[in-house]
């Protein structure tokens, strides 16, 4: 029944990666807090890295920052 | 006043289906709850089916148990 | 599997309320979309009044102003 | 640390109109709340305009009426 | 920088519980995404059992179920 | 119609800075994006610092930590 939002700028996470995730996810919720698995949503969201600021400025500006 | 988010997998829910989803949330706000519908406010948002995870998988590897 | 977040401001809503809201939307989403009721998960989120703006303003003055 | 998470219609906003709303809202929980910018989460979500109702229609009736 | 919302019911998670979630999801992303763990924020909400529905019930109802 | 939902740890934010806020917000989303203020709505939460996870610890810990 636990409901979990994950949400990372869209920087090529592999659906390989988003399914490890979501086992994980699950997991961790069933071991620590005993939650049953078969009700357990895990939602991934990817966002434009133009959309997400971190520190006041964009993960656009960062990343050409980080280039240089 | 009230907000709803609503998050489906984007799997073709059609742009009627989506107006009559809001109407019918709406109206439901307002008789259940009193709410003004001018104000309400109901959002849907589309996940692919690999971002979203039920029981530890994501729902593309449930459709494809699903077809077997 | 859809999931629902419901926010409202904490004016007195019933548990009844509540329950029947839970109700009607898990119901308007097998109706609409075709989705399965028993993985549909509704969360409903109570915030006080002094948290929600509209307009600009609290709903706290709103309602200040509305009593006048 | 604080995490702002803004939902808008997908009309349109510039990749400089995104910048400056993350810079301004981390700036005003720092002004407001001394909230250390650092940490300041702003993710910005746009959503087709079939997607968004208010007042129990969708945004995408609202701006056809309008028009006329 | 990724952003981890769990939204549970209040049914008694301790603050330890809460710390092991904390510290295994900011891992598990690390792990799996290779994400900064320093600018990840995890955001753990506890719902009373009266505003939580699956299927169509509140989690309340579905506890007094279970007992029976 | 824009809706922004502000997470912080619950330490203390008066009402008044609230307040601030919400109309901080609102005026920036028209300032930068034209959106009409009558309809934009701004919830705030307030989280246990419990609750909240940065860098892999509760900002509990964390206050504790910076105290010493």
């Amino acid at each position: 029944m636990p409901y979990v939002n994950i949400k990372i700028t869209n920087e090529g996470a592999t659906a390989e990666q988003k399914k490890r995730l979501i086992e994980g996810v699950t997991k961790m919720l069933q071991d620590i807090l005993g939650k049953n698995p078969q009700t357990t949503c895990v939602v991934i969201e990817e966002v434009p890295t133009d959309n997400w600021g971190l520190g006041g400025e964009t993960i656009t500006e960062r990343r050409k920052r980080e280039k240089k």
